[in-house]
């Protein structure tokens, strides 16, 4: 999407191929949105790196980072011989795997480019195979998000107020993001609307890269503490509610995603204000028959005691040199402990729609359509 | 209640006077939870500028104040005459009424005062009134703060998750506190429980002062993200919610609180959990006919925007320098605005009982009650 830099609007993927110099690059996004870089990772090491480290992350930019890390590292075998070669990639899927053990997302991405590699002959053709199906892994990753835009534009209409939380705009994929494309799908249809960005502590992504998105786009937004969503709805402020999802269960419908998710749900529910999940098909997990079984991540309680940002005036918090650099600091009582739940659960009767990129579905309709939302077990 | 100082545990109220020396002696709250100091304003003029700086801040704490800055200001008279001496008086009211106009509190407590003084024929003999009219106004809000917690200790029962918001401990009052006394009366009864301080974003108040005070007490307690409290209920780990209130009204039931209030009733009725509102009498509004009356304070964005706090190590937060500066870091997008509403409004029907120094009631109890509750008009 789009990036404002030096007064001039360019687009961006948050992840993308140099094939000259066989390098990925890649937005970073630990340094916004106080400062915009795209830094380049010059072999499938650092490219490994960048997603242990969380330069990358959101499970379509970080699968499509593993897709174009094993085309990169394939790129650079200069040795001979086809077992040589076939030694090299595993190593490759190794340390590319190894970056993020928890998240599906590479796994399939890797599984994606190595079933294309088979067809390639020689190592050359193996080579031009794997990049061709990581910029198709990636190109599919775009189209599956603006699939979900055309579908979920008509739920935005002119002049309404939008809540989100957390991320799951275009950072976390390759480009327009999952819950967001709605919103930027509307835009490009002419419709003027107003986006409510909860804070989503204690990592704050709503307050940095949702807003820092939606101001890169031009999309008028306000900040809200997570607490204040109940008394806008309440107010009649709020007329519809977008999120992601981390994983979606396509035996019953229930989403889990942020912490603070289920919250908004249930104060949705009370206000009768629609409340839509937006999930590219790769988050359905159609193993799980319950929520309950879903591991909630418990989090470091550094997250909860504190906060990172930039040291700043609060009377003109605008006006950050940029130069300024990310500090900790600790607001809780210095003895407290917290306890950080990372994730919650909602269940499908709190949901009023799935936006998936085949349609919106009622969470219930998942399970009977299986088959053409892609379940293969 | 206590504060532990270089290994030994100590008594304090928040405000006292110190007669020798015609001080008021406060708890410097701003340097809390990060630092313990106890500031004497030694005029009246000082002890207005304590209220208007928030050196003191809380109803309960800033009425005492105030009713010890009049007694203060009177003490100090030195000149001759009646009627010189009732001039300077007013203008010590006029000095500590400006302090903070929109507050009830120190309103009621100057009344109180002057009334007293009335029965006096001499200076001398209206100065020593004044004196023993606001010691006896702050003991009256250390015993209807008792009074609450002799009528909440029952709710608090043996191994029980209570959830509390934002801060209505002692150091919003003279001492004790109206939410935490329920929780304070029944560790005082051996009962053991544990509390989960609800951060209270934007300006982190759980986080900050309640997780102080508790931590003083040794009652055991985690601080939790706004956000996480759905999620505990969901899990079954929260038996009981009890919080303050800034105003409630008599005729209605309805209470305001600060933000985030509402989102916690709305979440305690969908899981059956009692929810519990504490309040002196002092609190309650008999005038207003509906909860949407009551103008919502929109308070400055950069609460939103940033947190304030003292630079740490994120890993190892609990050693932080004794001569470690607060400071406030930006948070959120520099280009973003936010949306600050400091209060919000909980409806009679999700309130299971307000417990007042005269009983728990049904929210609508308190009209039929009125005149046993003091409302006088």
């Amino acid at each position: 999407m789009n990036v404002n830099l030096h007064g001039r609007t360019r687009h961006f993927r948050t992840v993308t191929f140099d094939a000259r110099h066989n390098a990925v690059l890649l937005i970073e996004q630990r340094f916004l949105p106080h400062e915009f870089q795209v830094v380049a990772a010059r072999d499938f090491r650092q490219t490994a790196r960048a997603i242990q480290d969380m330069i990358v992350r959101g499970a379509g930019a970080i699968g499509a980072t593993a897709a174009y890390g094993l085309a990169q590292g394939a790129r650079a075998f200069r040795a001979r011989g086809l077992g040589a070669f076939q030694r090299h990639v595993e190593a490759v899927c190794e340390t590319l795997e190894a970056a993020r053990p928890t998240a599906v997302d590479p796994l399939n991405a890797i599984n994606h480019v190595r079933q294309a590699m088979r067809a390639g002959q020689t190592v050359s053709e193996q080579q031009v195979l794997a990049l061709a199906a990581a910029e198709e892994f990636a190109n599919n990753d775009v189209r599956h998000c603006k699939d979900i835009g055309r579908h979920g534009a008509g739920l935005v209409r002119n002049g309404m107020n939008i809540l989100t939380h957390c991320n799951a705009g275009w950072l976390a994929f390759v480009d327009v993001g999952s819950a967001t494309a709605p919103l930027y799908a509307a835009q490009a249809q002419g419709r003027k609307f107003h986006v409510y960005c909860g804070e989503t502590r204690p990592r704050s992504q709503g307050a940095t890269l949702t807003a820092w998105e939606l101001t890169q786009q031009r999309i008028p937004h306000s900040i809200i503490a997570d607490s204040a969503a109940g008394h806008l709805m309440q107010r009649g402020q709020i007329d519809l509610v977008i999120v992601g999802s981390d994983r979606t269960l396509g035996r019953t419908g229930e989403v889990a995603n942020k912490i603070g998710t289920y919250t908004k749900a249930v104060l949705a529910r009370r206000h009768g204000i629609p409340f839509y999940v937006a999930i590219p098909l790769s988050t359905i997990d159609w193993k799980l028959k319950s929520g309950l079984e879903i591991p909630i991540e418990e989090r470091h309680e550094s997250e909860v005691l504190g906060a990172w940002g930039v040291a700043a005036n609060p009377q003109s918090t605008t006006r950050i040199p940029k130069s300024a650099k990310r500090v900790y600091v600790r607001v809780a009582n210095p003895t407290s402990e917290a306890v950080n739940p990372g994730f919650d659960v909602t269940p499908a009767e709190l949901i009023t729609g799935i936006i998936t990129p085949t349609g919106i579905l009622k969470p219930r309709e998942l399970w009977p359509r299986r088959r053409e939302l892609g379940c293969t077990s």
